[in-house]
Formats: structure tokens, C-alpha cells, sequence
């Protein structure tokens, strides 16, 4: 918009790189920042500034987090039995509704060679670590039910077979092609309850 | 949540300043930031805190700008013979998309002695000299039509009267107890077009 200045022009350009913000909305939230709430705005500037320098993996599942652990991995009244694959952390914070209580290993992604995307990217050695060293007894793959999670799942499948654990998958209740963060709770839960050994 | 990190949390809670952003879009928005597209946020960063240090008000208008003047004030090739009077910066990019093409003058809200908001908080001084002293023959009120907005215009109608300019107020197309900002170019380009003097 040649109405606005060169600056906030720049700062509309910014906030479109917010998912589900276009051009039009991304103008309105600058406007909001700079004239109606600016102490908000100088907020949000040192928790994402903060947040950036700070947050990194957990040790444990890769989930984001600033501590060494995140607060599933260092939750004591989980069980460390049963070790839930995700793709994402919103996949976790999906999962969380759903009441599991067991723990999380997040791949950050799914195999796809075209993009360079392997085994060690996804951190898969130290997901067959954590199955080893900590009393796993059962692995459920929630892979997106996409060709390449379920190329993903079927991997991890192969990789474990060595070891004593059950592997299962959760039930195709989910929407094919669609991304888990999407569905809602009961869906979920019901996929969950419906898991089957992987076969 | 209590399976996010405590700095993740926050800054959720930062990000639901935005308009429009409840607790589970700012969840969305903080872990798309952390995970998928740092140099964005990086970016993001910079540019909001740079407008935040950098953006006040234009000298002329009142508009939001890193300038002593708002590209609008500064743009030659329009007229000083119009002037319109809104209550918001986002009011001004809505007016644009009509095609006017003369100057504004920005409240940054309207009179509200319970809220204390007096002339003074308005800029109304600085809106009178504007039109003393700048050619300007109309004054186009373009306040929302809310009780305050109307007795905003009708404040202003009174001052300008001793003045040798015409006043005039757009026409009542926009919805009663709506916002301009969220009017339809093509009702707002008629409202516009169909404004009467102000009795
Ligand atoms: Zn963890
Ligand atoms: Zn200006």
C-alpha cells in the first residue's frame, strides 16, 4: 500500500509469514501493534526474542522446551511404558487431549528423501536408544496418514523389530491425508484407542 | 497448557494480544514460529521492534509514520482542497480504496469524557489550523456512526462553523454501530459519494 509508510509497509511484509495471515489481516495486526497496544507489542517483542534464544530441544523426546527436559520427560507420575511417535509438537499438544499419559519421541518431520530428509534428521537412533534404555513396552506410531508418514512409521517398524517391544499404530479413524493437529479430540482418541499391532 | 515449556507458554499468552488470536490460534502461531520458520521470527522481531522505536505521528495528519510526514501528506499530486476527518489509521487505508484523493486528518479516537477523552486528545487545535491556514474548502466527517463518532463530527462541525469552508458528513450506507474499517470498498465508495452537508 502506497498509503502506508516504507517501515510499517515492512512490518505488514513481517506478519505475513504468521500462518492464516494474508496481506489485508497482517495490516490490521500491524495497526493494532503500533497504535492500540504497544506495551503488548514491546511484550511480544522480548518473549519471541527471548523464546528464539532459549528454546531449544528436549534431550529425551526432541519436543521443544528451554530446559534441559521438557515437562512430559520429567513428569514422574508418567509411564515410561508406552513411547508415542509424532511428527510435530502440535501433534503432542493434540495427543495430550486425548488423557494418554504415557510419553512423546518427536521426529520433527518425516522421511523424504527428495528433500533430504533421512534417518538421522528425524533422530532415529536415539529413538531406538530410548526404547532400549527405558523400559519401553509398547511403541505407537501416530504418523500423519500421508505416504511419507506412513513410509515414516513402516521405517521405524523395520528398525525395531530386533528389539522386544509391541509396535502398534494408531487406528485409521483420522481423515487420509489430513494432518493430526487438525482432528478434533474425540476422533483422536478414539484413533488411539483403536491402535493395531503393526503388521 | 502444562505439557508446554514455561518460556513457550508465555509466549502464547504474548501472542494473544493479537486481534482475532485466542489461546489456541496463539499456540499454533508460537510453535509455527519456534519450529518452522525461525528467520521469519527473527525477522519479525526486528521489524516490530524497529517500528515500535521508530513509528510516531505525522506532523500534518496525525497518521501513524517513521517520517515528520505521512506518504499522504506528501504526495504532491493531491488536492488540499478536501479534507477527511477519521478516527483510526486503518480508517484512512479504507477511505484510500474509494479513490479519494485529497488529505485526512487522524483522531486516534473519538470524545469520551468518561474515558477522558477531551479536543485536546483529538488534535482538534491542530485540525483547525490544518484548515485555517491549508486551502482546504470541505471538511468530509467520516466518524463512525456510534453515538460518540456523531457527537465527535458534530464537535467538530461546531468549532469549524465560524470558517469559510464547506462541511460535510458521508451518507449513512455504512451499517449503524458498525466499524468503517470493515465496510465493503464498493458501500463506503457510495457513502462517500452520496455525503451531505452537515445541519
Ligand atoms: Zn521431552
Ligand atoms: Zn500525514
Amino acid at each position: 500500500m502506497a498509503s502506508l509508510s516504507p517501515l510499517i509497509n515492512e512490518l505488514v511484509e513481517a506478519l505475513t509469514i504468521l500462518p492464516g495471515v494474508g496481506p489485508k489481516s497482517a495490516q490490521r495486526l500491524a495497526l493494532h501493534l503500533l497504535e492500540k497496544d504497544q506495551s503488548g507489542a514491546h511484550r511480544l517483542v522480548g518473549m519471541l526474542s527471548k523464546a528464539l534464544d532459549e528454546v531449544g530441544h528436549c534431550k529425551k523426546c526432541r519436543n521443544l522446551t528451554e530446559k534441559e527436559y521438557c515437562p512430559i520427560c520429567d513428569d514422574a507420575k508418567r509411564t515410561d511404558e508406552q513411547l508415542c511417535v509424532v511428527e510435530t509438537p502440535a501433534e503432542v499438544l493434540a495427543i495430550e487431549q486425548t488423557g494418554f499419559k504415557g510419553r512423546y519421541f518427536v521426529l520433527f518431520g518425516r522421511l523424504s528423501p527428495i528433500d533430504g530428509i533421512g534417518p538421522e534428521k528425524l533422530g532415529l537412533d536415539q529413538l531406538k536408544q530410548q526404547v532400549v534404555e527405558n523400559g519401553v513396552k509398547e511403541v505407537i506410531l501416530a504418523t500423519n496418514p500421508t505416504v511419507e508418514g506412513q513410509a515414516t512409521s513402516q521405517y521405524i517398524q523395520q528398525m525395531l523389530q530386533g528389539s522386544n517391544v509391541l509396535i502398534t499404530r494408531i487406528a485409521h479413524g483420522v481423515p487420509l491425508g489430513g494432518e493430526l493437529e487438525y482432528v478434533d479430540g474425540g476422533t483422536l482418541a478414539h484413533a488411539l484407542a483403536g491402535r493395531k499391532a503393526f503388521d
